[in-house]
């Protein structure tokens, strides 16, 4: 992989910050953070400015060029493939290092007095403008909203924004129906007493209508804002997707409905001026509920008097809360995944000794799997099929220039999920199809043992994610290893792969605690660059657990792997699990075997249920 | 012991809430914390205002007293201590639990219409101040400062603020001399850029100038200020102890120095006066550093443009980590306490089953012989003296109300620490003087693998101690069972027993990381309201681990216990005991022999020793 060239693109941005045709005054930084103006993770090919301007496309990153500099701060996932894909241009800060500075403190120690810092009003969350804009205007500089998004002046061929058709999802798949939604979020709206909800992230908006989308990769969703009134719903949708009479039929747009019931449907670029309508319509007291990561610009449209942010918003804290229609769906998916996952492995033991299997072709074969799969919708993220050294690199994705074959000689890292009809899957497996090495097998058995610490723990309801990370890393940190990002993220059903506002990260605090219902991932991994990754990621639901006591009656969780794919026994040192840690594998084993392998008996996939039964041996502990 | 019967008290204070000759405007709340202007947390009793108000004398809570109602915030461990001091007019807030609404929430629920809240601007923490004023004037409220106490003003027998005179340290016990720590004060004021630092908490102004005092129980600290420019050194300070011809040549005060290093003494009442012409006096770009937990008074007293606030000051980071000399005084200290211990510990066996020891007798029995050691200065703290069912208040102090005699039927749990020359200790046991039964025996081993957890907890340089606080709570957690406080505490060197800016706790996050030479507690329970307490505390030093490998070259760190004192074998249900835990028992058993025994022989103590020795027999592993 060699780096974007960048030197003509920082030249030409650089002319723009300072050009009177789209800014005020002169900006002497501009920032390109990585989301798009729903503040998605997964953006749209026309959002992918900082990929652009700098070369690197890794999931999370903000860019910062100045008259002089040009920076890029980016978490230990990305790293190494930060330090591939930008030229000399760039500086890349390492986020969570020591020694690294934060882009206001960075910003503050290389602009001159008085600076104007300029950024898409639209593409920054108003959180991060205020922190950015209190820390600058301390050191005398200015945050300045810039209304036409810079890079796009420069990029010649930016792509399309998306309008791609709607999917429907009927209760069976939801549990709950739109308008059984829309009355419970009234009924929290009533709670805070705010008159008003803006949903602005696009699962959100997805999940609120049961509706899904593609217009983002790997994200079902649909380019869209609503605002819910006690009595209105507006839905701010482009293109003619609303002309679908099932879509029509499924928000009832044409039926004779109460009115609070009554979807009006409004051009997605009128979102601004009609949430000013809103703000200016507003007595006293009338509040408007906001997520405090919407955009400055959304937030900005309404008064600060009349605003009520929170950190999450009750959508995003009921969406994480999976019914027993949702969870069920996730089981079947995560079933079906693992049919795939065999059949893969399963031919990848046979093809691999023959010299001819390289990354991308393991991936697609993957994905040919699981597009066998009923109700298969699209991969849930870009697969991770890495090999060797390349599985150091901890979301790597493999291109050509990269693309490495795989060999008995080395590690093989997949992670891997897709979206199904009836759920989302993640799953990560880390095989090797010759002899491990006994250091290789060491570093593979610390990783699982963490694996089962956080799978296995039991913890009073109440609990936040986060308190549960060291869990992951203790058996790690006791040989000195360790590794640089969190354990588990949020998933969503048929939705995105992360999704908040749980997770176990090291990293967050104010996460919302566990509750039975949610689902996460369990992934502690152990990376070695230059040599190899190991990562082994379950997606968990977090369900009640049976204790000997029930101290204040809180009663306490535990968490039940959906992910049902063999883990490697072969890559196991088995002296070093504990009694218990042997037991959860066999008993894990077990489950896959009864479960996974009555499906693939039933999809009369023969060769694999072989395979399945040969990986799920019980563990014998030598001693 | 009964409730403070409060009825007249609040009735005064309600009626001074609206007193002209007080408060500009009526305020319909007042805010009563528990601190003192320099939110300290042990306090004279001068400043137990909230005590004297409510009742509730533990050391954490907060009052607010409106028209109508009056409300007590505290944490877990004082929820029964609380709802037994306090009576019928008021509401206790268990803080932690998820329904108790923060003091923010609750003013906007239980007041009118643009009410004022009030509260003394020397109490109240500048960053608290901020934001319960944001969340106030969100709501229509307004928080103002009210300047003169109005506690005080119907306080009519409040006791006079302490002036007694100071303790000098020398070289021996500081390991560094009270100019030098001036020196590398300015050092890192340089490289923040600030010209001025304000020392607003009592155990910071102690250990710059390596004075100890004896203003507050329990802490070996003075009511002082200073203000420490880039050439200049202030200390606000009242009395004669000034005159005191020992302090002046310790602080040099009649020598010819170098003008950067001469102090000028002030009066202690003149610090916002001299504060306000140093703000008035700066030029721009010249920042004055303070504590955001620095009151709001002296806050205010700098203009916002020229504060540098930080949560943790360069002096409370430094003085965290402990050099060689203090590190190998906190080492003695812990032995002369162990030597006390061995002695109550050996007594109590012997004059329990007579029925004579209560609580108290118990507590003024571990006074004495910790007298008896060398450099003895005062506990460090109230002692923790419970029995039966009073083990179960976590902070518990016995008074005659509520004494208890010790039996050999029930638990005894003992808390208690001293103040050495050279160090602080705080070491708890929980004993039982007969047989235990087989659930007492669970729940203490329970807790003692928790307390090993962390213990011999191996972890990267760099890790916050809240990251390690699930691991005291795990094996409670698998059997359903938990406590409700943070496991561990920063411990001062011959200073406060509670110290920042690190500490073992879910409830914090910015924690600074753990550094080798810091010194923090270890102290896990488990507590069953109406019938028993326990808890194992060590108070452990932080040292550089050993490890097998070495990630990112970052090193491992561990803990070593500073504290020697056996944990009680008879509590031990060996089978619960992993071989790993089994053998940390035994090899923590064999120092406490080795150190202690040859501390117990040299002082001639061989009743206590024989003791020491019994209670150290190696744990055999049944099964």
């Amino acid at each position: 992989m060699s780096p974007k060239i960048t030197t003509e693109l920082l030249k030409q941005l650089r002319q723009v910050m300072k050009n009177p045709k789209y800014v005020q005054e002169p900006v002497q930084a501009y920032i390109v953070p990585s989301g798009d103006a729903h503040q998605s993770e997964y953006i749209a090919p026309c959002d992918c400015r900082r990929a652009f301007i700098s070369g690197f496309d890794g999931s999370a990153g903000t860019a910062i060029v100045t008259e002089q500099h040009a920076a890029m701060w980016t978490d230990g996932r990305y790293f190494l493939q930060a330090a591939h894909q930008m030229d000399s241009n760039w500086t890349l800060m390492k986020m969570g290092l020591k020694d690294t500075p934060t882009q206001e403190d960075w910003l503050v120690s290389v602009l001159p007095e008085g600076s104007k810092v300029g950024v898409d009003p639209f593409i920054i969350p108003a959180d991060q403008w205020k922190r950015m804009s209190k820390a600058l205007r301390s050191a005398g500089h200015d945050l300045v909203p810039v209304k036409e998004n810079l890079i796009d002046t420069i990029w010649t061929d930016c792509p399309q924004r998306p309008c791609k058709p709607l999917i429907m999802l009927d209760l069976s798949h939801t549990g709950v129906s739109w308008r059984d939604k829309i009355v419970a979020l009234r009924s929290k709206m009533a709670e805070r007493k705010v008159m008003w909800f803006v949903v602005t992230a696009l699962d959100e908006v997805a999940w609120l209508f049961n509706l899904r989308g593609s217009d983002v990769e790997y994200n079902p969703v649909f380019f869209a804002y609503a605002v819910i009134g006690m009595n209105t719903i507006r839905l701010f949708i482009d293109g003619d997707r609303m002309m679908d009479p099932a879509v029509r039929e499924h928000l009832q747009l044409d039926s004779t409905l109460e009115p609070e019931f009554k979807i009006q449907v409004m051009p997605y670029g009128s979102i601004l001026s009609e949430l000013q309508a809103v703000g200016a319509g507003l007595s006293p007291k009338e509040k408007v509920w906001l997520s405090d990561k919407a955009s400055y610009a959304v937030t900005e449209a309404i008064p600060k008097a009349y605003r009520y942010l929170t950190p999450y918003t009750p959508i995003c804290i009921a969406k994480a809360v999976k019914n027993a229609a949702e969870t069920e769906g996730m089981r079947r998916a995560h079933i079906k995944d693992a049919v795939a996952l065999c059949e893969l492995f399963n031919w990848l033991e046979k093809e691999v000794p023959k010299g001819t299997v390289t990354e991308i072709i393991a991936a697609d074969k993957a994905e040919e799997f699981r597009s066998q799969q009923k109700d298969f919708v699209e991969l849930s993220f870009a697969t991770i099929s890495s090999t060797g050294p390349n599985g150091a690199i901890i979301h790597y994705k493999p291109v050509p220039e990269t693309n490495r074959t795989l060999s008995v000689n080395e590690i093989y890292l997949l992670d891997s999920g897709a979206q199904y009809k009836d759920g989302t899957t993640d799953v990560t497996r880390t095989m090797h199809f010759g002899t491990p090495s006994a250091y290789e097998k060491e570093c593979f058995t610390y990783v699982l043992k963490g694996h089962i610490a956080v799978s296995a723990a039991v913890f009073p309801n109440g609990t936040k994610g986060h308190l549960l990370d060291s869990f992951a890393r203790s058996a790690l940190w006791d040989c000195g290893l360790d590794y640089l990002h969190g354990t588990g993220h949020g998933v969503g059903s048929f939705l995105n792969v992360h999704e908040g506002p749980c997770g176990i990260s090291y990293k967050t605090f104010a996460d919302e605690p566990l509750e039975a219902g949610m689902i996460v991932s369990d992934e502690p991994g152990y990376y070695e660059d230059g040599s190899f990754g190991i990562r082994i990621e379950n997606v968990v639901l977090v369900i009640p657990a049976e204790t000997k006591y029930n101290f204040k009656n809180r009663g306490s969780l535990t968490f039940e792997p959906l992910t049902l794919v063999p883990i490697q026994t072969k890559m196991i040192d088995v002296n070093l699990l504990t009694e218990k840690e042997c037991i959860w594998v066999n008993e894990y084993h077990q489950k896959c075997r009864e479960v996974v392998g009555a499906e693939l008996e039933r999809q009369g996939r023969h060769e694999a249920l072989q395979w399945l039964l040969r990986e799920t041996e019980p563990l014998a502990r030598v001693q």
